[in-house]
């Protein structure tokens, strides 16, 4: 039974890898415009391929360390050390460190189509806007979902092989270890690169020399071009992709421990919720359209509207046909609607029609420390209603497991995460549509489009915006449930190895896990964005030295040297990656040798709230300040000029990191903090028996 | 034998009060100065007083309300509930009635107290530095030690006396929670009061008009200087006032637990360690001089050090000599130590000799937005150091009482936190010190003495910020390991109900409650914050009005309107207080009764973490900024007047709130909070077992 659906989770990863790559080349068919577009654009696409070369070997080299200790780890059967003796077991060591590799390579796979479509399209929709607004819009939207349609289809059809191969939920949960840790790496990585780049230009660019965002005079134009490719496209992209495994795999490891029958049932059910939702994003997919003076907004609204009902009413379906526990059927709904209600403060707090922006804009009048403290203010206020629709979501979805008798409480919680990452197709197609028409609009700029074709861009741009905001909510809200789901399978993963976990917050060893585990985020946070003002503090001293020693530049008589500024970012980026990276991978296993699993669970525990917390407050603090300067921009408060706008600047620029760099960087922390737990939950439980 | 302690105390207490009447008078004593200085002098003192009458006034009103639902309460005899019937016991009601009254009444007089003599002793500061730094700085310590002595004082009479008349733990709590929602809503008050004023002073004064600090044709400068006063010296005053009645009563109500012959030696064991630490306070605060050409932060800090020392040795002879266990020593020390730790981690992150502060001045020439997130990215990596300072403090002082098998593990983590603040009244002089001598500044810049003067003001000055970072850092660790006794206090209370906790962080229950206390902390700063912003708004648009209507107040040939100010700030204040207040008393009971006993574990936890993350990031960021503008304004980086400065002087602003107004109101809100689920622990048990 379970083999069949397994077979048919794979068909529907590859029917979505089909139409991905049928995407892919509609796309690459389409007019790339005029000479001067195209030069622009190989600019921007070089830079980004280095950046990606470099950083994926760099990747290469962790991945493989990290894997031979993992196939070493798992050479010794550890669920036999509780009994006193250790087995050598040398296929579990290879199958964990090939899943470790292959959720490695799926995850860089599946950010680089995301980049590689998106370097192409940013022209083309570009040249397209020259026509029309529906034309330009399908066109970078088709190419976002290359992106949404690739990384579910590589996703789903990576777990299912794996768990087809050895029957073995810790085999996948090795997996998705491999996914997250790069995600992380090209999460902060791509965060840190893209800000340093946007800062610096604008820094220089906009207030120091008063030239125009995205003007070829700035050295630093073609860098943050790039930025929006590494960072904005391959970066998010991989975070979905981690969350999306990791939710799957948390409520596979929870269906281990019922009983053999439902087993069966069960183990594989995540997959197929994820097999409904790409059939579902396939369809939504095809109402995305823009009519003659259609709204860009409305059509990708409608688009992921459409998608979840369908996902809906497929659920249901499966849930009666199948006879699964009506149970699921709740969990997963809760998911949906609690990703949508997240999605949806989102919004309202950045919004520029919406009390939190326009009062922003308003006290900016007063000075850029009101704009920070007001904004600052309102994203600590945003915090409150998604926490409190996650705590409903974990509520219902709990009890209503419970009280099923079939399935338990926890996989209830897991099932809602995995409900909320299903339509994660159409999420992440409309999500990798923004950075594509945020380059559209650099590209217009830069090869010196008309006027009209730079409006049509910023259009698209907008609708982009308010695309993303409501990602990051899903994402946040996801990330929190699908690592509260992988908790419950770390204590799983102890207990089934012979230990008995207390984390009651009366055990001081809990508490003492759960501080340090709170800390954690906020010290990640602290250390990619000093890296980012750090690196675009260099950046901005080679744009200054360019314009001093070479005058030619800003009069327009000879072109900057795009290449340096580039290549700053790229190594800045690089190496500012290693202590974060060491703190997510090194720190929970500190806690765990040192302090015990009890700890370890605290730990855990203290990193999801703060984790949540911290990336909550950064996304939308980060999406109000963009607005807010937006709104000046428009003409209200001062408009453009005026001192209110200068503090907007500020604004903006503070939010710059926070929202892309710091935040969306979070969930991936705590999901990487998480699975490195679970993952060596033997061999602590082993250590603190052996002790 | 209890009694013979308890009397002890008392006369202790009586001492300290009497030191700080002789102090007192030692300080009316001294010059008040010029006609001017008088004057200017008694704008403050006027403005001061009317807020706190208003101020009192309000809060007279909301105690009697809470103290006749707290008289209601109790008379039912709670202790029975669980058993099925209620009996009437209308003197318990009566006693914990008047125990919450007393508690209020005490922190608001030893908020009264220190703010009478601040007012007495800024001018007179002023006035004695015209002969010298020795003289100014003696009038301005004493002075701080008249807060501080008054305070121990009021406050271990008070716990002694309800403790001897009672022997009723519970009541104390009454006592202490009393005081603790006093002091939430002075030191919110204040906070707001006091960025309000120096926002809005600063922005029109400093950055609009260009006219200096203190300038007396402002007219925010008295507001400003009132500010001072009612926030820094009440509203700090009052704070730790809080603390230190809660965690003595944390651990005589952990005490109740022990063998009836242990009882009686360790339920008032906390209030001899605070005897003991008032007299170590009135000895060290013998060794605070400045020397003819010395130096006034070394002199502060010889008086903590030596005082710490005496403590250290008294409470050697007491355990040897009062057969008390060992492990009580090591808490008492491991506490006492933790506190200088987290303090010295303050001091390192706001020095500008340091790096935190150099980096954040020296990006500042990149502008504001790259102050602002460097100075915050510091302020998150400054969590780290006391995060991990109160981690080894609760596992050493749990273990070692653990295993002392006399007293229990929680008792000793309780141990730590009153070790910590029983140097109180020595940490509350040398805080006090700091907002005297910067009215004293103010004073003698509106009172137009000599630039000779207003140099010497400055040098006090500074020495004072140190003092006022390293109490934050006291304040902020001692209420985290407080409030720890005061979760397990909770649960003890529960379990002497009849009902058993479970807060594991497997229970769902437990995990929303978690999520919601951990919402709480960056809401209630928010509101805060906002309320700071939207009151200094206001008066932006006064000050403006007074100077464009009369040309005069600039030209310096017409008084400004003081009075305007001072009103708007203190009634914006006293409005903004109400949502933050409801939520810190309403929404502990609404967990409580809607989610249960064990979500109210969670949320109190919650509370906790954040609660400590946030108030550590805010003060140290806080100052960190203020002390890079001061690093700049001293010549570096540009100096004053270059952009890195206007950078700095944003920063500055930004800090303001975050230092002065929602990161110490943070420690009191969670002191509440916790406060108020203990004594209330008995009715939710009571409703969720008869439900």
């Amino acid at each position: 039974m379970s083999t069949t659906w397994l077979l048919i989770a794979i068909f529907t990863g590859a029917l979505s890898l089909g139409v991905a790559v049928y995407l892919f080349f509609w796309v690459k068919r389409q007019d790339a415009g005029t000479e001067r577009a195209r030069e622009v654009a190989r600019w921007i696409r070089e830079g980004a391929s280095a950046y990606l070369k470099k950083l994926y070997i760099a990747l290469a080299l962790v991945a493989l360390v990290i894997a031979i200790i993992i196939g070493l780890v798992f050479s010794f059967d550890l669920a036999n050390f509780g009994n006193g003796h250790a087995v050598i077991n040398p296929a579990l060591g290879m199958e964990m460190a090939l899943a470790f590799i292959s959720g490695a390579i799926c995850s860089a796979l599946a950010g680089y189509m995301g980049m590689s479509v998106a370097v192409e399209a940013n022209v083309r929709s570009a040249t397209a806007a020259n026509h029309s607004i529906n034309r330009a819009f399908r066109v970078a939207f088709y190419a976002g979902a290359v992106m949404g349609l690739a990384m579910v289809g590589v996703a789903i059809i990576g777990m299912s092989i794996i768990y087809l191969w050895t029957h073995n939920p810790e085999v996948v949960l090795g997996f998705s270890f491999g996914a997250s840790t790069l995600a992380l790496l090209a999460k902060a990585g791509g965060g840190i690169y893209t800000k340093t780049a946007d800062i610096a230009a604008d820094l220089v660019g906009k207030v120091e020399v008063g030239i125009p965002e995205d003007d070829p005079r700035n050295p630093a134009v073609v860098a943050d071009n790039v930025g929006d490719n590494v960072g904005d496209v391959a970066g998010m992209g991989a975070d979905i992709f981690d969350s999306y495994v990791a939710s799957s795999v948390a409520v596979m490891l929870l269906g281990v421990s019922f009983s053999t029958a439902a087993q069966d049932k069960y183990i594989v059910f995540p997959l197929i919720l994820c097999a409904l939702g790409i059939a579902a994003s396939l369809l939504g997919i095809e109402f995305v359209r823009v009519g003659k003076d259609g709204e860009p907004g409305a059509a990708l609204n409608r688009g992921t509207i459409i998608t979840c009902i369908l996902f809906a009413g497929f659920v249901v379906g499966l849930v009666l046909l199948g006879g699964y526990d009506i149970s699921i059927l709740w969990s997963t709904l809760v998911g949906l609607i609690t990703g949508i209600v997240v999605g949806f403060t989102s919004d309202y707090f950045t919004s520029d029609d919406k009390k939190p922006v326009r009062e922003t804009a308003k006290v900016s009048g007063s000075g850029a420390a009101m704009t920070i403290i007001t904004g600052f203010s309102y994203g600590l206020i945003s915090i409150v209603p998604p926490v409190i629709a996650i705590v409903v979501a974990i509520l219902i979805s709990y009890n209503l497991a419970e009280a099923s008798g079939v399935i338990s409480g926890v996989y209830g919680i897991g099932i809602s995460a995995v409900g909320m990452l299903a339509v994660s197709g159409m999420i992440v197609s409309a999500d990798a549509y923004g950075p594509i028409v945020d380059n559209a609009r650099g590209i217009a700029a830069m090869a010196g489009m008309s006027h009209e074709v730079i409006e049509r861009a910023d259009v698209l741009d907008s609708a982009g915006n308010t695309a993303k905001a409501i990602t990051k909510g899903f994402a946040i809200s996801a990330a929190a449930i699908t690592v509260l789901a992988l908790f419950a399978a770390y204590a799983e993963v102890l207990e089934a190895h012979g230990l008995t976990l207390d984390i009651s917050l009366r055990n001081p060893l809990v508490i003492a896990g759960v501080l340090l585990g709170a800390m954690t985020p906020p010290l990640f946070s602290a250390l990619t964005m000093l890296s980012v003002t750090h690196n675009a503090f260099d950046m901005i001293e080679e744009i200054r030295r360019q314009f001093k020693e070479r005058p030619g530049i800003l009069a327009g008589t000879e072109l900057p040297d795009y290449n340096t500024c580039v290549g700053l970012a790229a190594q800045g980026a690089l190496s500012s990656l290693v202590l974060p990276a060491l703190l997510a991978v090194v720190l929970p296993l500190v806690v765990g040798f040192i302090l015990g699993p009890n700890a370890l669970g605290g730990f855990l525990g203290g990193s999801i709230f703060t984790g949540v917390i911290f990336a909550l407050l950064m996304s939308n603090a980060g999406g109000l300040w963009d607005n807010a300067k937006k709104l000046i921009e428009s003409g209200e408060f001062g408009g453009p000029g005026s001192e209110a706008h200068k503090a907007g600047v500020v604004g903006d620029t503070v939010g710059d990191p926070f929202k892309d760099t710091a935040g969306p960087s979070l969930n991936t922390l705590i999901t990487v903090m998480s699975l490195v737990s679970s993952l060596f939950a033997p061999l602590i439980a082993a250590f603190h028996l052996f002790k």
